[in-house]
Formats: structure tokens, sequence, C-alpha cells
């Protein structure tokens, strides 16, 4: 049997083209990578798929992480999408490598990577600080592959579970997120200390201010959404998949409790997402009759 | 057909008598509500479900809520349980009147009715605040059930989502802790306000010598786990159910992560839950083949 022809190779390829761009996170934290990712590809469509039902993930253990990456990536590649972006740092650090062997013909991107060169370029003197989850902290995979891009570049972790909840809180400010980075940051940056700070979880950098304001003026702060923006772009050009010219749309699934994504969202996206385009899905394999309407 | 001999239905009876009681709740909360209950029964056998997986459920929607404590439910009943007690009040809200109907034969016990009770036997004004999650504040359970308990009785709720996650992350007490009640309390108990406060979430009891020292004086705090057991303890005897004598046991289920359940369980048990007695279960339908060991 003859394979497809060029001309209907060209035609598939055209069409994909068109497809959206897939995120996933746990919840609202991805949305700093989104709103990165419109600013760097205005003219791409996305998808963006927030696990709202199952939020937070940075305190589940890896085996259970990896099994949500699965479900929700097996979703957004049935809907159609021409790259996946892995928004949360806790689920780019447990679940990449099983979902690069899940998709092995499609871009697959984390954060984990662009935020660990992101922190390599700005340190000085090779001293890096990390704030994140409890899992990602425990997992190990910034140390890991910041010194697999790099030897010699000493990296400290924090876990910092509360801010997460203080971010999905609209807390941002004042004498409790004050409190919390002062507790959290102990220690953290003495004299001899790291001059960069990375924000090793997508939720972090809608506290950047309070974050700016508690950290010493000589530390730098990174987080992984530019980086990761660019990495997209950049491997969507290899593969021939940038779109052309355009303004593309956004379309988000959640799990659990569009109200709420709604309402959050803004926050984290600098702009409301806009009801009509929020749509609730089930991960679930094995579903009630119950649903929410 | 004959039914079942007098004697036989004794040895089923007597065999039911040494059945745990259940408990659920969406994690490590509803170990406030154990510990009142073993200091009122410490002859019972208890078989306590966590649903450290998919917790916090105070920011769920109530259909997913429901939804999770069927599950919940079903695999206790599975095990064998002479009574359920649903020690998570946004559980209680949404849906012990579902599980009621799942289980017409059996004890099927709420903290929402328990704790109203509580607050209405404290207070002398008739106003009561309550605080408690997203979850619980919006369904309205609390001013529901306490109006129809007792008519002009005002309650005032406020959602106190982050205390769930500083209860989690171990700070009971400090500035951020004070920080964050003194938001979530401002202009709670103004001249004429509340002169009870009910703790209307499981997480919270582990707070309250910080919420004590954040409260005017003349305030009474009431939760519902003294209040719960008691009723438990009423209704098992009324049914003949309650074992005369002997030291109970506790077994412990969890649908993720083992050690961060017993690193956070003793505080608000008030004693280690002890490794070997944890038990990792999965309430998801569609499993998938990876599983934590």
């Amino acid at each position: 049997m003859a394979g497809p022809s060029k001309e209907h190779t060209d035609v598939i390829d055209a069409a994909r083209v068109d497809l959206p761009v897939g995120i996933f996170d746990s919840g609202v934290g991805g949305l700093t990578v989104l709103r990165a990712l419109r600013e760097t590809l205005p003219q791409e469509n996305y998808l963006y798929l927030g696990d709202t039902a199952r939020v937070p993930y940075g305190t589940r253990s890896p085996e259970t992480v990896r099994r949500y990456a699965r479900q929700a990536s097996r979703l957004l590649f049935e809907r159609g999408i021409k790259a996946l972006v892995v928004a949360c740092n806790t689920a780019s650090a447990a679940a990449i490598t099983a979902l690069r062997e899940d998709h092995p013909d499609t871009l697959v991107e984390g954060v984990i990577e662009p935020g660990a060169r992101a922190a390599l370029d700005a340190t000085r003197t090779g001293r890096i600080a990390v704030i994140a989850t409890e899992g990602t902290v425990q997992g190990g995979a910034y140390p890991r592959t910041v010194n697999a891009l790099r030897d010699g570049v000493s990296v400290e972790q924090r876990a910092c579970s509360l801010l997460v909840a203080l971010a999905e809180e609209g807390w941002i400010d004042g004498p409790v997120v004050a409190g919390a980075l002062e507790r959290y940051f102990d220690g953290l940056f003495e004299a001899d200390g790291a001059d960069v700070l990375l924000l090793g979880c997508t939720h972090f950098p809608v506290l950047s201010d309070a974050i700016r304001a508690t950290v010493p003026s000589h530390v730098q702060l990174v987080d992984s959404a530019a980086t990761t923006a660019a990495v997209v772009a950049r491997d969507l050009a290899a593969r021939k998949l940038l779109r052309a010219n355009g303004h593309g749309e956004v379309h988000y699934l959640v799990t659990d409790n569009v109200a709420r994504f709604e309402r959050t969202a803004a926050r984290f996206l600098g702009a409301a997402p806009g009801h009509a385009r929020i749509e609730l899905v089930d991960l679930n394999e094995g579903r009630e009759t119950e649903r929410q309407s």
C-alpha cells in the first residue's frame, strides 16, 4: 500500500498548525505560563486544562501526580493539540519523562529545565535558592537539572506549601504574606548565600512583589514562565508548527468549580478569562452518574 | 422460605458489635473527631479513612464532594463498619442526606448538627459566629441547621480556607496565624456581636489556642468533636451496638502519601498513629496500573 501523498501530508500539516497548544496545570498557577506564552506567541490558539478538582499537587506523592498528569494529557491529546506544556513544577518533576514516552511524536515541554536555565543565566556566585512545593523539593528535580547543566553550582531548596494557598486565596500582600515569607526564607540568604531566587512553582509569580520586598536587594528573582515560552516558541518553529499570523483564542477546561476558577484566574492571568470559554470536564475514568451541570 | 433463626440473628448482631466505627474525612482534620470518639468510647474499634489524595474538599463544588464522599463510604462499608461518622464539615454539608439514603439501615452521623447544637447550648445572646471552609459557608448548612433547631438565632459565617493550609503545614501559632485570624475576624465580634464562635471545620481545633488569643474573652469557642462523639455514643447504645469492654484499635486508610499523613496526623490526634496501621487505598474506579508501593 502506498503511503499518504505529499499533497495529503501538506494538508494534514497545515491543519495541525492551527491546533491549539495544550497547557496543563493542577489549577490556576499555570496561567502565569499561559500569560507568558500569549505574550511571546499571541497568534497561537491555546487549550488550558486546570485540574481544579484535585489541586494542590504539591503535597501528593509522585505516583499520584504522574497518574493525574497522564489523565490530563490524554484528554488534551483527544481534543487535539500540537504541543503540550506542563505548566506545573510538581507535575513536570514527576511526570515529564512519562509524558514524553506516551507522546513521542509531539513536543512536550515542562517548566523545570527552562527554570533551571534561567537561574543559571542569572547567577554570578553559582549559588541558587529555589522555593517550590513539598513534592518538587522532595523529588530533587531542580538540583538534579541544574547540576546536569552545569557542575559545581549549589542549589538550596525550601518547600513553601503555604504560598500556594495564599496565592489561591488572593492574599498577595500584607502582614500574613510577609510573615510567611520571612519564616520560609529564614537563613536562606546569609552573607555568602544565593544571588538568585528561582520561583519553582507557577503559583509564586503572583506573590513576586511581596517576595521582592523580603529578599535582599542583590538577589535576582527568576521564574520559568518567560523561559518556557521562549523554548516552546523555538521548538514549534523548528517543527514548522508556528502559526504565521492571526490573533489566537484560549479555551479553558477545568475539572471542578467553574465559578471559583473564573474568580481566581484573573489574578494569575492579568485579565478575566470569560465564563463562556470555561468548560467543566471529568478526568476520572470511573464516573458516577451525578455530574455538575 | 423461612427467615434467619433467632439464634442466627443473635450471632450476626454479636459479630456486628465488634465491627469498627467508620470515620471519613478529606484528610487529617477528622482526627480531631476520632480523638474525641476515643475519649468517649475507648473500647470501640475504629476504621479511619482520610482522602489525602483529594484534600482539601473545602474549595470543591458540592457535587464533587458528594461523589468523593460516596466513594469513600462505599469502601468503608465494604470493609465492614457498624456506623459511619462523616468527620468533615464540608462533606457533612454536601453529602449526609445522600449517604443516609445509600445506607438506610446504618447509623450515619455528620458533624454539622452536633456542632449546631453545641453552639445553641452555649449562646446567651442568640448570635453565633461560624468559621468554616468556602464550600461549607456557600452551602449554608450551619444557618439552615441552627434555624431549624431554634428560631430567631442569627448566624454570621466567615470562609477561612487558609486556616486549613496553616493547620496542615503545622503553623499553629506565631505571627502568620495571628495575622490570618485578625484578617478573617475583622468586624466579626463588634459590640453587639456573637458570643459563640463555632469552629465549623475539623481542622480548626488544632488552632484553638491562637483563635482563643484573637477573639474577645467573652466569646466561647465550640467545636463539633465532643458533641459528635456524644451523639454517636447515644445512638450506638440505642441500637445495642456498643462494645461492653476491651480497648479498641484504630486502623487508618489513606488515599495518598502515607509518610505525610503519619507526619501531620500526630498534631491532630495528640499522638503518632503508628506507620504499621496506615494502609494506602485507591478510591478511583478507573485505576491506572501504576500504584504507590
